[in-house]
Formats: C-alpha cells, structure tokens, sequence
C-alpha cells in the first residue's frame, strides 16, 4: 500500500497495529544519490573510511522512499501473514539535500514516480529534530508581534482596505454563523497582505488572520473567536497539530524502535544510515561512535545479502542482486506458506501476478523479507514449522552484521561487536609516476600472475597476488620486484612502513580500537569465508558496481586525465550498483 | 514544444533556424532550489555580498528546465512571429546537485512533470566541459586493454562460456548477415561478463564486445567488422557521436552565444547564472570577474521585471510577477499582433485558450516575450510599426541591467557598468544582545517612527527611518538614541566607523571600486526611482518572498531559537518567491 501524505493519518493506526504484531519487518529505502564522486569505495578501504564514505552519503542524499513489510507467523497454520507499505517521503520544508542525477534517472526508468513524491511526499523529523522543534515552541509566544497598523496613502490600496473593511464588517456581525472568511491570494499583492496582516488586524477583537495551511494559492483566512481564549485554545491545537504533522513518517520508526522489533534487509547499510540520520539522531562522525548510538537505538539488524551468500545459498544463487536472490530462492527453495495480512492490508504475491516492481521499496522489503524467511526456513530444515524464523539459532552468526560491498577482504560491518581484520601482509603497495598504467604495473609484477589491481589514486595502487603465496615467498618477489623497479617506483608490502596516509587510523584501529579476535570470532570468520570464498574472489574481481566493459576509467583525483586499466568506473548507463 | 532526448536531433535544425532568424529570444529557467539556508538575502547586501549568494545559488543548484522563445519581427505584416521550445534538463550523467525539497514540491504542484524530466531529460556541457572531453578524449587510445583471459573452474562458468562460445561461432560464420548479436543483461552475472570481456573477447579477430549504449537493461552486444581499420573507424565514429550527445542542450545556446541574439527574462539574475554556470563555463568568483566575463560571452539582456517597475506600469500594474505582468499587460495595454511561426512550430497563445501553465519555462518564456514586446511597443507610442521593438530607443536605459530582488535600495545589477551606489548614512547599525526583540528596537527609536528593521542576524540589525531626515536631524537622534541606549546595545549610523565585518568590502567599493557616479548616471537612477520609489518602498515593507503573516522569524545564525519581529521568513507552504 502506498503511503502519502494525503492517507497517512488514516493508515496510521492500522500501521502500529501491525508493527506491534510483528515477529519481524523487512525494510528497504531509495535515495536520491549513493555517493559523490570524492567518496568512491575502494576495495580496501578500512573499516573507519568506508563508514565516513557512507556517513556522507547518509548525510547528504536524500530519503525519498521507504518500504516497510511486517511478518508474522502463525504456528497453527505454519504461515507468515504480511503486510507491505510504501511510503514517499518528502522530509522538512526547506530541506537542501544532494542528487545523483544518474540515480534519478534509474529510478524512472524502473517506474518510480517522482511526481507523487513531490506532491504528496509525507514530512519526518528526525527525534532529535522534534525535540528542537517542541522546545522552540515551548519559548515562543503563540503569536508574532501585534499588528502595527501601515500608513496608506495609495488610491488602489485604499480601496482594497475599505473594501475588505466592509467584507470583514458582514462577517464579523453576529447574526453570521461562518467562522472563516477567506481572500483569494490572488487577489492580493504583498503590500494588501501586509495591509491585511496590520491594519485589517489591529480593527477587530478576536480575530485571527493568517495564510491559509498548505494552500498553494497562498490565500488568507480570517477566523473570528467567542473569546480570547478560544482564540487561544486554537492557536495551541493548531501548533500542536502542526508539531503532528511535521513528524510525520518518524512516528512510524519511532514505533519500530520502541518495540525494538528486529529489522530485515538487503545490502542495508545506506538503508540503516539514512534511516538513522533522518528519522532518529545526525550520523555520528565516527564509526565506534555510530556503533555505540547503534546498540543504544536500533533493533537486531540481519542482512539478507550475506545470509545469501554462506552456503548452501551461495552455490546455488550466482547473483545476490535483491530481484534475482528472490526469484532463484522462491524457484529452487521452498518458501513457507505466505498470505497477506487479513483485513484491508496490501501486500504482494509471489510470483508472476502479485509482483511489484524492482526498486520500489514496498516490493523490495517484501522481496527481502521473503528472500529471509526462505533461506532461514532451509536452514532450519525439517524443525522450521516450531517457531517463527526470527528466533532460529542459525541466526546468530548474522545478527546485526550488515554486508559491506566492494570489499577486498572485509565483508561486513558487526554494528554491535568487534570486526574482522583482515591480513593484507601479503599486498603489494605501489607508489608510481602520473604516467603509469596498468600495464606497466603488470609488467613489474610479471612473475605473480595473475596478480589484482585496485587502484587508489594516479600516483598509488595495492597489487594483490590472486595465488596462495606465503608471506616468505612475497618477501623474495618483494627483492626481486624492487630489483626491477624503474626510477621513482615504490612497492613494499602492505605491513611495512611508510604506510599511505589515510591508512594510519585503520593500522592503529586494528592495535588498540578493535578487539584481539578470539578462536569463536575466527572460526566464524572462516565460515563467512568457507564456499563463499570462491565466490568472494570472484566477485571482487570486479566491483559489482561496474560490470560494464574493461572501459577507460577516471581515477579519483585525476581528473579524468590519465589511463588505467581495470579501473572501477562504471562506462554504463547508471552509476548504481546491482542491488541497490 | 517540448524538447526532450528522444526528441532533440530531429528538433535541432529547426531551433537554428528559428534562432537565426530571431530578433530577440524571450527565456525562462527552472531549478532545483533558489538558495541554501545560509544564503538568505538581506535588503542590505552589497552587490558582492549578493552576487556571492546568487553565483552559490547557480553553482550548486540543478538546472532542469529551459523555456526559449524566439521572436521575429514581420514590418508590412507589423506582426511578431514566435516559436516556443520547452527543453527538460538532465546535464551530465552522474551529476551530484542540491535540490531544495520545497522548490520541487512548488513545481510539482504546478504540473511540473518530473517523471519526463529523469527519464527523457537532455544532457548538456559548459563549453569548458566539452573542450576538456575533448582534450581527454584525443589522449585517450579509442580502447583499453587488451581483453585477458579469466580462469574458468566454476561449472556454472563453463557451461555460460561454451555456450556463448557456439552462439559467436555461429554468428561470426561468413554466411550469417547480422552485425550484432546482442545478450541480454538479465543473464548475465559480473563474472559472466568478466568472461565476456576477456575469454570472448580475446578467441575472436575484428570483434566489438560492450555494453549496449543506454540500456538500462545493460545488454551486451557483439559487433563484427570486415578489418581491424572497419573496426576502427566505427570506434571513432561512436567516440565523436559520443561527445555531440554529451554536448545536447549545449548546441543551442553555443548558437544563441555565436549569433550575439538579444535575451529578454523576468527577473532573471538566477537564470542567467545558471545558464552561464551550466552551458558557458563555471562562475567565477567576484562580480567584478563576472561582469568581464559576461561582457566577452553573453548578448545584450532585458529584464522586464526593471521595465516594469518603471513608469508608466507601475502605476497601473501592482503586482509584477510574471503571470501577473503578462495578464496585466495583455488586458490594460495593447500586444502588438503576435502569430505562431508558419510551419509545423508551435507556440503560445494569448488569452485563455493558448495559455500554457506559469512556472513551465516555455510558457514562462513566451510571457515574458510578450510582456516584453507589448511594454516596448507602449513606450514607442504611435511609432512602434517602424522596427522591431529590440531596435526601440527607450530600451538603452534598460541593457544589462537585471533586477535585483529583496534590495533595499539598489534596484538592479548593471552586467557591464557601473553600478548604482545607494546613500545609506541615514540607516542606523544596531549591535544588540541575543536576547533583544524587534518590540526592544522599535522601543529605543520610538522618536523615529516608522522605521523599517532589518536583522543580519540575532545580534544585530539595521533601523531605517522612513519618514524622509536629513543627516542632521539623523545625527541628533543619534544623540539621544545613545544617550538613552541600555548596556550592551551599540547604535551608530551606516557610514560611520566600527562597520561590520561583512560590509567592509562594500564600503570600500563604493569608494574605490566603482565610478563617481555621473550626472548621467544619477538621472537615471533617479528615473528608475521616480514613480517607482513609491511602490519601491511599499514592495520593500516586507520581502516578496514572505508575503505573509508577521509568523515568528528564524534568523541565519540562531538556530530558530530566538524570536524577532519582521522577520524574513516565509511561514507559509514554498519558500519561492513571487517572479520565480
């Protein structure tokens, strides 16, 4: 069901209704942009810098779309009933945010409707913002400053204020029963507002004149009051009701939060970050900070993504994108018995008659939490029907870890624990002339092939040996290589000094930030890795985001202008990665 | 017409050919916000201060719709004939801009169609843009790396290569006549592509492996040539066609630029710093380089926004927002005959069945064409038959100068002069503690009402008296003013010492950066304030853009949590002002 501003009081009640009865809810958000081009992933980013890359863009993009699917089982009939809202977002009037024009265009060309979302997007707050917002209130007065009368000397503005006087005369008598008198805004230049606002003002007891809410006309109503309290009692309903309507979607999530009913979704981690910036508090500057806002905030969080790619998924389904994990798990696994929630509730079917559309955040929470109960379901084999699969021990491993993409070596953040640190003993970094390509990279590290090039600027770059060597084995190439090297090229491995600036914090997070991995943390670690490994490598031999032709990539930095071979542009159409 | 990517090749001959044959271009643009919360403008901005926040403006905000129409004079028909194009802006892909959500949400309540605009919306280049695609294009080699085969273990893999391998095999066979075989997207993993690009790739002679161009679907297709020089040619070809698409919207104002065509707006300083940011070359950063920089690149301009504020419409014409001044115009004074343009062109009418909407550039474009022609030919009298109303003497007073809004008073910004320098040493500067209200100013200059107040921000704020005084008079209060002045307020007059920071730029110009003004000059700022100073101080009482009610301002600088009177912000639905 989709959700604007226009319906949303009336949905509103039924919502809470289902979020409280919901053993889980799969979410999902579009936004207006992923990132700027100074904030490209590369695949070994530390932990600390990707967040900052993705703090940004949770700070600037904008959330114009969220999906929400609420699911719950019913063990007697072993069936998950859900539910599915779709609700366009417009946020606070006046907000200036960021757009990636490309990601835009995605959006339309996948059916979104951008003209609804403008016109009926619903208002939120972030808390933090509400609470701004009700303390101002509480200091204000009710009202401006009273009316001072404006000097009129105009023929036509004399005519207007004595015509009005007359209008407001009839309506002010008492034998009218209308409280509200309304003047077309077209009618009306600033100055016969200002004359309105003032003179029209400072004449009659009791009267309120204002511009008409949310009236594109700009029209203005004069209401007239018993008494000046209840011209007072009205003007605190209204600012009150106007606080209502300004949180908007937030009461939404702030429902969410209060039941702490634990979230589902695909790739989450801008969805988690836009949510959590514009609805709860701003994005925290540091990755440990956001972590602690987190565990003081947010519900358990699983992502569909890595669930989707350990075993047994991960051998079946190549493609991890949300639309083809869903439609190869419903095809060669076995979802549970569905149904849409009864009542007046909307959701969608699976298969071919009750689909949405891809990037339609209904239909992508739906997606998701259907890819959830599935692969949850296979996992608990024979035992699924005892209980809901929210409480499956086999998820443990997955609670509150949410997928990282474009990583070499890391593939996920744990929000609430410590995280994988990676080994990158065995990384070559190189630091070369402006003139340098891809090829004269590989011609230096002929004898490692097939070797991996990831690329940081025009000047540096880290080559990763593809075959298992051992760390002895790198330090004789290492001799061999710096050898060989022309004038004004550097390669070290990647532990040795002279370290690249902006890896300092992440070498120093992973001493003292991040806790010593224990065997339990290695051993998961592992699994994350065990047949996924294959995959991984695979899948990293080129950034999801760019399954496009070995095209002439741009370097951050570079300005475009110089030439590298596997480069991490996307020569296509869109700028947006697969499952976004 | 509008203009939009399916659309713009077919259409671009006849636009030259209307442009070619103008006498003057009428044009309208549409962004995606007017300025960010910290670029509010004060009445009392210098024209630096002012063309910093408008220069920000253009600069960071989207340029998404474009309205041109041309007119061209008929003497024995004594007839305008018009052409209207409504071009729907995309710019370049993976653009990242800032959107106001209050700006979008004005145009999409006045039918702006933003579905068309995401999905068929024109690219277009600065001219700096394109020569630097250009120079970048000439470096670059028409491919990138030699196609290197991956590894295949995976069975998955394996089966995909062979089988794409017999479709190739069958298609490159000398007997088959098709030149491309596509592959859909939806097939394909990145890996398989990986393939495709390498181990395809590198089995075949003469081959082109890549993306289909615009697919959202990201195809492949598979092109084979006769010769590697068939091959080659085809490569430079895309490459050149590449780069005209990129240019788009471009094309047409490069000839609007080549052929110097007067350009006519209605309060058009955004529009024109859009367009010269977007399809000219990046604003620079002073007005002075700007102005030197408009002097070598644009054509004479017009805005009818100063005509009209000009005797004799502004006695007879209020309000001058261009839907207001159009119909105005239409009604009181007499259009010249006006025709579409013979041919398969289209255009407006005047009166109710022509009419497009307001704020759709193209109809905001052909009104301002016509309010323009029809003031000109009002001020040319029984002579207007004799020439186009462009070659009209009464025009000389009006080149280059763009009306400047919410100025207190400097009326215009002069693109190739000298500028107006307004006297303000009888404005009082107030320095006040935060917790001062507009109530504790008007109490401290009780003497001098009415007075205007103008906050800069929560600590301080100018006091015009609005009675005429002489400087004497001014002084004298001073004197009292201070003498009675509570701790901590701080009051002097404008021209004095202890300037604010901000305004010393300012005050230097009008010293050393600006001509004396000449006996010429001060004639003509005296004209464009004769019968207008009336109406210039009414329009002033208030900002045109917070026609409403005396709401509880935010001031820049007090995070909204202090409270002023009069002040300048706009309590109603859009933060957009009347003209744009």
């Amino acid at each position: 069901m989709e959700v604007t501003k226009e319906t949303f009081k009336e949905v509103l009640p039924s919502i809470y209704e289902l979020i409280d009865q919901a053993d889980f809810i799969a979410v999902d958000a579009e936004m207006t942009g992923l990132r700027r081009s100074d904030c490209r992933y590369n695949e070994l980013d530390s932990l600390e810098e990707r967040y900052i890359k993705v703090r940004d863009s949770g700070r600037d993009f904008g959330l114009i779309q969220f999906g929400l699917t609420t699911f719950r089982y019913n063990k007697e009939k072993a069936t998950y009933y859900h539910a599915t809202f779709c609700f366009y977002l417009h946020g606070k009037d006046g907000q200036v945010l960021a757009f990636d024009n490309s990601s835009l265009r995605f959006l339309a060309y996948n059916g979104f409707n951008f003209n609804k979302l403008y016109k009926s997007g619903l208002p939120y707050l972030s808390l933090k913002e509400e609470e701004d917002e009700k303390a101002s209130f509480l200091k204000q007065p009710l009202e401006a400053l009273a009316p001072s009368p404006v000097k009129v000397v105009e023929e036509g503005a004399k005519k207007f204020l004595k015509e009005t006087e007359e209008k407001v005369n009839k309506f002010m008598s008492p034998d009218n029963n209308s409280e509200v008198l309304t003047i077309s805004g077209s009618t009306l230049s600033g100055f016969f507002r200002k004359l309105l606002y003032n003179n029209i003002a400072a004449k009659y007891e009791n009267i309120l004149i204002r511009a008409v809410p949310n009236n594109s006309d700009r029209s203005v109503e004069i209401r007239k009051f018993s008494s000046q309290e209840a011209r007072t009692a009205f003007l605190e309903g209204e600012r009150k009701r106007k606080l209502e309507e300004k949180v908007g979607f937030t009461h939404v999530i702030r429902r969410v939060l209060e039941r702490s009913c634990p979230l589902v979704g695909h790739n989450m981690i801008l969805d988690i970050l836009h949510l959590f910036h514009k609805t709860v508090r701003p994005l925290p500057d540091t990755l440990q900070q956001f972590k602690a806002e987190v565990r003081s905030t947010l519900p358990t969080i699983y992502d569909t993504k890595l669930i989707s790619k350990d075993p047994p998924f991960c051998t079946d389904i190549p493609i991890t994108a949300l639309e083809k994990l869903y439609s190869s798990l419903c095809k060669n696994y076995n979802p549970p018995p569905l149904e849409v929630e009864p009542g007046a509730y909307m959701s969608h079917d699976i298969g071919e008659g009750g689909g949405g559309r891809a990037h339609d955040a209904g239909y992508d929470a739906f997606m998701t939490g259907v890819s959830f109960v599935t692969m949850v379901k296979k996992l608990d084999g024979g035992n699924w029907k005892e209980k809901c699969v929210i409480n499956s021990k086999h998820l443990a491993l997955y609670a509150n870890k949410v997928n990282l993409m474009n990583s070499h070596d890391i593939p996920y953040i744990n929000l609430v624990g410590s995280d994988v640190v990676p080994n990158r003993s065995r990384i070559f970094c190189v630091d070369c002339p402006a003139s340098w390509t891809s090829s004269d990279v590989y011609g230096l590290f002929h004898m490692l092939k097939p070797v991996k090039l990831i690329w940081v600027s025009s000047l540096s770059l880290y080559v990763i040996p593809l075959d298992n060597l051992d760390i002895k084995a790198c330090r004789q190439h290492l001799k061999t290589i710096i050898a060989s090297c022309p004038p004004l090229v550097r390669v070290r491995l990647y532990g040795d000094t002279a370290k690249r600036k902006s890896q300092s914090s992440e070498d120093s997070g992973s001493v003292t930030g991040t806790e010593t991995a224990s065997p339990a943390r290695i051993q998961e670690y592992k699994r994350l890795k065990s047949v996924g490994s294959d995959q991984l490598s695979q899948m990293t031999l080129e950034s999801p985001s760019m399954e496009e032709s070995p095209a002439i990539p741009v370097y951050p930095g570079d300005g475009g202008k110089k030439l590298k071979g596997n480069g991490s542009q996307n020569s296509g159409v869109f700028n947006v990665p697969d499952d976004w």
